[in-house]
């Protein structure tokens, strides 16, 4: 029972001692023996760059592909992009097909060649067929390692059979029954062959309705099917139903981890592969984008604001309130939004019900709307002495929040039909929406009213 | 190969229209026989308040408690409390011990105590056991029905007595192995039972260095273990090291995904339980909180412009201007938060590589400081013909970038310590910051050099 989560941080301490008193030797036994692969890859993406550098060069060729393996793309593409093609080769060998295709995914045409040519036929052929499907479709994800059986053996002759094998792959809880020619006619479940009599036919106790996944299939629905049926493994099949593969728990914990990440991090502009130890100048240049974005919502909102400078220069405490205006317009929409994305992402949001969603959330928007509406102008009457100021400010808030929750929720819906990431671009677009509305809605009303 | 994701939509395109012509009985028959529980689960989720009674009502009780495990917390909440106990009692025969704790845990001690009594005597025990550790550890995770053996028999008598069940609990890839007295001294894979001479003993085969997880583990630990070590069940053991249940997979996935569901849902002030079509009144009121924590940090940059009346009244561009310095400043806080956020749930973030964050995300803030401060001050020159204008805009921003930077590094480590959520309130304390100082910053230097 070592295996214990109590266990890793002492030893990552002792590995930190021995790194920053320079003894180099100890750190390299502690990261080639002393730690699994996961731990040395988890170390390796919690440390800076120089610290990533030294523990690197002081692990085993043969384990750095081990290692690899477990790293994010971010930090995995640093070091593969330093490796020529026989360090690639060397330290790939033994992985899975599908962890070997998703590295090689990230390198250059010319090294993957080198690398295949560098394998075996069979091995070959299998990492190809991987290759060949898009890295975020069913095929893309599967491994090449199913065990097959034939429908009609008795149960008996297929326990010799697995008896024969030195292990079975991993996660094989359904034994893949297969025609001669490899179609994939049903599935039997290692834990329906260990409570049946062993007599029977593989044919007789097979499940024919079981989950299978065409290669084509993109991994979120994948995802869903896996956590729909509580699947620990199932088939990947061509179009014609031959049997391709078989995809992992796993490889789709990954999936469903990623993309529930992706919203998150999207929403601030970021990729969810992001390195958290990215050094200063890329990290610079890939946010330098996203605020430059901004940058110019900003000054559309500066160039409303423009439009009404003599107002403001009458009644400056326009300018001190019109920000609260905008403010409650982009809390109120990015509610509606992130409710929207989450609900399209789970598959709650259909043409069918978007209309009683868009009435909800405009009853919500109204609701919030008069209630804050009414405490800002309460405090701003008794602020600023100015009764008119009051009516203002609570019908732009009212309007601003209207207009909110309609785009709050229309906007990730139509995003999303015209294929562009709702998490990405939602946020800015929305805060947009309700800073140019805001201010125009407050500054416009202020200009009618007092001029 | 019938459970393909292709059916289910023109099930539901029928079920609708049983629904809309008032069909009841054929809707009925296809909710109760036609539909798996879990498609009937995502069928309620995806319904407005009224279909989704409607729906309910057609359910047959028995089946309702299958249907109630795979609905989210809050519908199912909703519909468990409308429940007396003798409806709950027969709604959840025949479910796991761990989902049946889950949805008892959401009812008033009373009903929790009724169903209890109305259960047999083994039954009620294993359940309690359950109940007797907190939802979100590893001893509310579990479920009791592990298959153990004991280690002095041999391999062929443990297939003998796997022969013996009708079936084998789900997810079973593991048999443990335990002493007399019930203490874990090791797991016998299935896959290992499967490929070893039948003669051998348990005691010879088994792994007896297999992750192990205590009771009161947390869930996200959990989470980690089953990720890291590409689990499909693991033990629980407690404090003494005596087998109190076995957690799967699948229940891990959850725990996954809702994490990664909590960071972005908390960053717009939601629950990640929150039902997508929660009825207007009670959306407003819990998202009427949010924008009211959020109008107090509103007010508190309002009377920071307040303070700089008479500048704003002199030189009306800082009005028009002012918005673009606080929102360069919460885009840039609010990028590093969320970086933060992320490698703190990654478990990337520690003391040690703390400073170098620190330094790396100052830089970043200065690097794009000084870009986009040069960019908006050329704008801003060419726009208002006011040289001094655009020194006072660059170095504002260049100012509240760098506080940004610092203040989205160290909130959310600093609100991690404090055991309060940086996710939830990490954005709008940032927000505040930013805005305070970059009106202040812009506000104050133009105050110096105008007046």
């Amino acid at each position: 029972m070592s295996k214990n989560p109590e266990k890793l941080q002492p030893k990552l301490a002792r590995l930190n001692e021995a790194l920053e008193s320079g003894a180099l030797e100890p750190a390299r036994r502690m990261l080639n023996r002393g730690l699994a692969p996961v731990d040395v890859a988890h170390l390796l993406e919690s440390s800076p760059p120089k610290e990533r550098n030294v523990l690197w060069e002081l692990i085993d060729p043969e384990l750095q592909g081990d290692v690899l393996q477990y790293l994010g793309e971010d930090v995995q593409t640093e070091f593969l992009y330093r490796m020529d093609a026989q360090q690639v080769v060397s330290a790939t060998e033994g992985l899975d097909v599908d962890d070997l295709a998703d590295l090689l995914q990230r390198l250059p045409n010319t090294v993957i060649q080198e690398v295949l040519a560098s394998m075996e036929a069979q091995e070959r052929q299998r990492l190809e067929t991987v290759l060949s499907y898009p890295e975020d479709t069913a095929g893309g994800l599967m491994n090449t390692d199913a065990l097959t059986i034939r429908p009609d053996i008795t149960l008996d002759v297929v326990l010799r059979y697995l008896r024969r094998h030195e292990r079975l792959p991993e996660a094989t809880d359904t034994l893949l029954v297969v025609t001669r020619s490899d179609k994939l006619i049903g599935g039997l479940p290692i834990n329906r062959l260990l409570v049946s009599d062993p007599s029977m036919l593989v044919r007789e106790v097979m499940d024919t309705d079981m989950v299978t996944i065409t290669a084509m299939l993109h991994e979120t629905d994948v995802a869903s099917l896996f956590e729909k049926f509580d699947l620990i493994s199932a088939p990947v099949v061509g179009t014609d139903g031959h049997l391709l593969g078989r995809i992992t728990i796993d490889d789709v914990v990954d999936v469903i981890r990623e993309g529930a990440e992706h919203r998150m991090m999207s929403l601030a502009g970021l990729d969810e592969e992001e390195d958290t130890f990215a050094p200063a100048w890329r990290t610079s240049r890939r946010r330098a984008v996203w605020l430059g974005i901004n940058l110019i919502t900003a000054f559309m909102a500066a160039a409303v604001i423009g439009m009404f400078e003599g107002t403001i220069q009458q009644v400056t405490a326009l300018a001190v309130l019109m920000p609260i205006v905008a403010s409650m317009g982009g809390i109120a929409g990015s509610q509606a939004l992130t409710v929207l994305i989450r609900g399209i992402a789970l598959g709650h949001v259909s043409g069918s019900n978007l209309r009683w969603l868009l009435n909800r959330e405009l009853i919500v928007g109204a609701l919030n709307g008069v209630l804050w509406a009414a405490v800002v102008a309460g405090i701003a009457v008794l602020w600023f002495k100015d009764i008119a100021l009051g009516g203002i400010i609570a019908a732009a808030i009212v309007i601003n929040l209207l207009i909110a929750s309609l785009c709050g929720t229309l906007l990730p819906v139509a995003l999303k039909k015209l294929k562009i990431d709702p998490a990405l671009s939602g946020s800015v677009i929305l805060t947009t929406v309700t800073d140019v509305i805001g201010f125009m809605a407050f500054l416009g009303l202020a200009t009618l009213l007092y001029l």
